[in-house]
């Protein structure tokens, strides 16, 4: 069986969740609660050297970190990766964009928001971030314009992995209604077989 | 053949170029200056919406951007990526470990000090660049004391990923003479068959 290493608020961690959810592969959740220090451990950088969550631990306890190269090692050889070369390419093409363009400001300005308190010198962040922000969500409304999902001709982990934290964009400070083909490509994602929510 | 849109002194595009190097394959340069917004423009923009190079165009014409998916989809099925699912797993870990913990500090702390006015505001952001670059060169040191490569048991995709703005570190205010490890393991990298250097 698989554990996960992961903080229930964390839409990285709730990546791996939705996908192991979703492949009907069981697994034991292990809370470790970054906001506490907890990835800072000497015990916890031994399994991810990186300190951070998720970290999934294999059945033969192979630690294996990263939230994106997780999804794609689950999904491999399953409906949830694209069979093609091409197919492949386009997912991880949307899951760098994810962790490069996307989560930087549309996650930090929600960590911002939710854990810290109103009186932070780090709420200066936030124009930045958002503009940021609603750069990614405009790419993503454009190919949302033009195809139902981001990789292939169906669901992905592309997909797992834009909806993270796109789906709680408004905790920070995000106006979805903005963005008509990203909100209806929300609904597409929620309504697949198996869905589970954050937290 | 492939089409490369890139710029010169980017490591991010120099990563696309030592792949297709290394691995024999044929493609034409096109240079495109992101200094001078030419990532930008609408004629840009049209083949990679989020105005980012590398962007390739593959023989059938397709545009593929992301440095680290290009260099998967080159990869995939030679020797520059591991066979087995756990190898291609960690390829991506650090790869995304690259995009994530390690370009942001790394290659912006050069790009500050190499394309911005020495009385530029952005230099008040080194020292936390500083900070975060040298956290993500301790995880490489730490892995490479045990390892000679990245992922699996030879050079890979995840090497070239690494090495690209990591061997120019210096430009950015590091000092590398800091990570024997890394050191040494730089001097492996470009020691590996037709490797090209920046630029």
């Amino acid at each position: 069986m698989f554990t996960v290493y992961g903080m229930a608020d964390s839409g990285n961690c709730y990546k791996v969740k939705l996908a192991l959810e979703q492949l009907g592969k069981p697994y034991r959740w292990v809370e470790v609660d970054s906001t506490r220090g907890e990835t800072r451990s000497k015990e916890f950088l031994a399994r991810n050297p990186n300190g951070k969550v998720p970290t999934l631990q294999l059945e033969d306890g192979t630690y294996l970190p990263e939230s994106n190269a997780i999804l794609y090692y689950l999904a491999e050889g399953t409906p949830l990766l694209p069979a093609d070369k091409l197919g492949r390419a386009r997912a991880l093409q949307w899951m760098f964009f994810e962790q490069y363009s996307h989560e930087p400001y549309i996650a930090v300005a929600r960590s911002i928001l939710r854990y810290q308190p109103a009186e932070s010198p780090r709420r200066a962040e936030l124009p930045r971030l958002h503009e940021r922000g609603n750069q990614a969500l405009a790419v993503m409304e454009q190919h949302l314009s033009r195809s139902p999902f981001f990789a292939g001709t169906g669901y992905s982990v592309a997909d797992i992995a834009l909806f993270a934290y796109t789906h709680v964009a408004a905790d920070g400070g995000f106006e979805l209604k903005r963005y008509p083909a990203v909100s209806a490509w929300l609904a597409r994602v929620g309504a697949q077989p198996k869905h589970v929510p954050l937290g």
